[in-house]
């Protein structure tokens, strides 16, 4: 049942008179349920019990914690065909997106769950006394990871389950002994009281205390900008669009105790086609990428959005099949009428610009909050020139810069903002011949790609889902995998502290089994 | 032979006529060396050579770093005793605290060299590819660590050379294959200038690229604003004061691609005395207490600013024996007449407030630029009441805060900022019933300590120096240690990679014998 109402620790909570719904755009009418936006009152209860949550949460065992994110991941299957209606009804993406995305979504938390039951995650350091060094003894300390507080998570838009209420950035907080308050997404919010539901009923199952997890309803600015602010929140997660994103960064930087934001705010994921590869099988890429860009009405942060190749007549079969291609896939629907409008905002803003040759674009008539799929080509020189090409258009767009020379795409390439991922097509080894491309798009990306689209992105420890400025917030930390735990831990060292009031993990008797770094050397060994 | 001039890459560079001197602050004269300020020219010279240094010597592999690192130690080394002597010139320490210090910048540079050549720092993660998996197959992924970018280095002024010019920053960042430049503090510029010297001599030595170090004079606080600003500057280490700290925070936080900074910016480090430690050994940690208050005139950032007990005879005993072991110390030179001045005034401005007793202050007359070392004592809730109490005064300086009770005890540690250190003076076990105090320590601190003093931070893989704000930035991650190479790092993921351009870490073939984690597990074979 969705009532529309917040989960401020574990209760319901509807203090406020402003009041919302989502919408479904497949038949573009409004979703029957009301929600009611947090108030400033029910963000700070939110908060409060978040931070005494903390306390007991954060020293909870990994077995514990394993426990836990494996009940959530137990309750969200529980809720059935359910949530796999009202996600469709509240995004328009089908029934089998919807699958697809719980699958990843239970994958995530039980990944988790196996990272921290093996325990390896929280890198326990030790250098032990010599009380006979000269000229001065050596003392006794232990380093390990340990959870850095309560942390805000914004729930993306185009994926209602896997980055979203219980998706990857909630599971890792959690995994790292992390309270969570959500601000839900405004245009999923009943599929996010849904998973708000199943996870109250996991902390009550296996005895979590309430204020680990809280869900806050919002479809304006306001409660997100508050739980920026609030002292008790020590970390920022959000996915959404650089505006966004920039704006919760300046507000947290501005904090008298300021905390890290790690947004992840999306790329145009530039690739680079090679000659050889044009000259060999420029229709097969063509037809490949047709796919790629319009995958899930290309509303993936992943989504090519910029295809870069020199002159040709490799080049211009590609175009040209590009083009054919492109709009022979039907239509699709996008997830909300706001995200319609604005992709045929932006596309319009950019297909008006000077020197842009569209090279298809969907003709025919489509229904409401359907996406009309575009690929544009435009002169090397002329993208140089012009900021504007270089911006994103969320959805299925992409443009060609055809390039008059291997010079010409090595200075676009050195020009690009920072994105999440670099693609390289390249046949007959010619990719040893364009060193310096290499390296500049290695320098803006997160993640670089040999003969493969870019959509798709893995869920598992080698994925790096982050990258330079625009990119995300911060480079130094992945949005996907396991190791995006490293983003809400903070390193601890315990100087000569007694053995038993240490964690298991930094005791002599090395119970857990922890793979420990000891006195310089790797091992698993009780000292 | 000190110039006074910059270093911009290997070249001595003087276009400013902005000039400067040290000082002396044993004799109270000048220095005679004569230092040119950096210009904005000089400032962008070194950033650009910087950039071009990035291209190669981000892609040197770890035994060509170390190489490098141990011929800037062995060139330090070269600089003999001429490097103490305008150490001590510039500073006011002895010539066994300057041996001492060379000793430590010495052993970290090694350190370092050993870290980068062992090669695990680059945590290589590896997914192999799955072809057959269902429903799709899955690509081949590894990740690794890659280095950030060019590092701006702002030296310390109470280590002119283990936390200045090839300091741990300085050498965490080579070691993860950033270029350096260094913002030469200009109350030991003299000294800043020899180390450099050493530094660009093992560049020419080694054959390392031009840029890879650079050595800006400056008095003003121009040229660091310029540094932090500049687009070609990816992170930045800071050693100092809040003030000055969060102002380059600030800055690189409202540039439009932020980036981070490491600021350590000090802590009042506060010791906690139980209430049986009291009873049984008040004298003893007395001594050792008024040992640590003083040393180094109380210019360390872990120096014990402030010593929590609760009322007893015990507690006034300590106090007792605090003020007259406190004032039998010999008043010793600060590094600079600025710090001595701030010393006094800071130490005026709380010394006046009200419900200050001042246990003990060295009356007779000293030399300028001596400190007069004060240790104070005030009722919990007057400390509660009075937040000036709270603040850091850098140098040998201490107050005593005397609760009524254990709820007063555990209300002023909740109620602390941010800290380096926490200490437990504890004897009988009785800290097992005091866990709200020591969980509210730990809440602050990023190293806490057990019957120990703070002073005295051991270079070692398990030391974390740093700690919540305002005693870091970001209290991710270490200053001190090799772990603190990890602030100048990004991961990077390659897909579908081919093996023979892959980084030697990623190939298949684990040729430098690195721990990877292969498939979910630790392991040096090959795949």
């Amino acid at each position: 049942m969705i009532t529309g109402k917040n989960y401020i620790g574990n209760s319901l909570s509807s203090k406020g008179n402003k009041t919302f719904t989502t919408f479904n755009p497949q038949k573009n009418i409004e979703n029957n349920w009301v929600f009611n936006e947090a108030t400033s009152e029910e963000v700070n209860q939110a908060c409060e019990l978040a931070a005494k949550a903390f306390k007991i949460y954060s020293k909870i065992s990994g077995a514990k914690k394993a426990e836990f994110l494996r009940k959530i991941a137990e309750e969200i299957e529980g809720l059935g065909d359910q949530l796999l209606k009202v996600y469709s009804l509240e995004s328009g993406l089908p029934a089998g997106r919807a699958a697809g995305e719980r699958g990843r979504t239970l994958s995530q938390l039980r990944a988790f769950a196996n990272h921290v039951e093996e325990g390896n995650w929280v890198e326990a350091t030790i250098d032990t006394a010599q009380p006979d060094r000269e000229p001065m003894p050596r003392v006794d300390l232990r380093k390990m990871n340990v959870s850095l507080g309560s942390v805000a998570v914004f729930g993306a838009s185009n994926f209602p389950l896997a980055f979203s209420t219980a998706g990857g950035d909630t599971a890792a907080a959690l995994a790292a002994g992390c309270p969570v308050i959500v601000k839900s997404h405004p245009m999923h919010a009943g599929t996010g009281e849904l998973v708000s539901l199943a996870i109250i009923k996991a902390i009550e199952k296996t005895g979590m205390p309430s204020g680990v997890f809280s869900n806050l309803n919002s479809s304006g600015i306001e409660v997100g900008q508050e739980l920026v602010q609030n002292p008790n929140i020590k970390a920022v997660a959000f996915t959404g669009s650089l505006k966004g994103g920039r704006a919760l960064y300046d507000l947290a930087a501005k904090r008298d105790e300021p905390i890290p934001v790690f947004a992840e705010m999306g790329s145009v994921n530039p690739v680079v086609i090679l000659p050889k590869a044009l000259e060999n099988r420029a229709t097969e890429i063509a037809k490949t990428y047709a796919g790629s860009i319009t995958l899930g009405t290309g509303q993936f942060c992943t989504n090519p959005g910029l295809i870069l190749g020199i002159k040709s007549a490799g080049l211009t079969n590609f175009v040209n099949t590009l083009a054919e291609e492109i709009v022979a896939i039907e239509p699709s629907c996008m997830i909300h009428p706001n995200i319609a409008s604005t992709y045929e905002k932006n596309k319009s803003k950019v297909v008006s610009q000077k020197g842009i040759d569209i090279l298809a674009e969907v003709s025919k008539n489509v229904q409401p909050n359907f996406a009309k799929q575009v690929v544009t080509s435009v002169k090397g020189k002329t993208f140089l020139e012009n900021p504007t090409l270089h911006e994103e258009v969320f959805g299925p767009y992409s443009i060609v810069v055809q390039c008059e020379n291997e010079d010409e795409l090595q200075e676009i390439t050195s020009k690009l903002e920072g994105q999440l991922t670099g693609t390289i097509i390249s046949d007959d080894n010619e990719i040893s011949e364009y060193v310096n491309v290499v390296h500049e798009l290695e320098n803006r990306v997160g993640r670089i790609i040999f003969n493969g689209v870019p959509t798709g992105v893995e869920v598992c420890p080698a994925m790096l889902h982050g990258g330079p400025y625009p990119a995300s917030t911060d480079s130094r930390f992945t949005a996907v995998g396991v190791d995006s735990i490293k983003r809400f831990v903070r390193p601890f060292s315990f100087q000569d502290w007694p053995n038993n009031l240490l964690p298991k993990e930094l005791q002599n008797n090395n119970s857990l089994n922890v793979l420990r770094t000891v006195n310089g050397k790797k091992t698993t060994d009780n000292i």
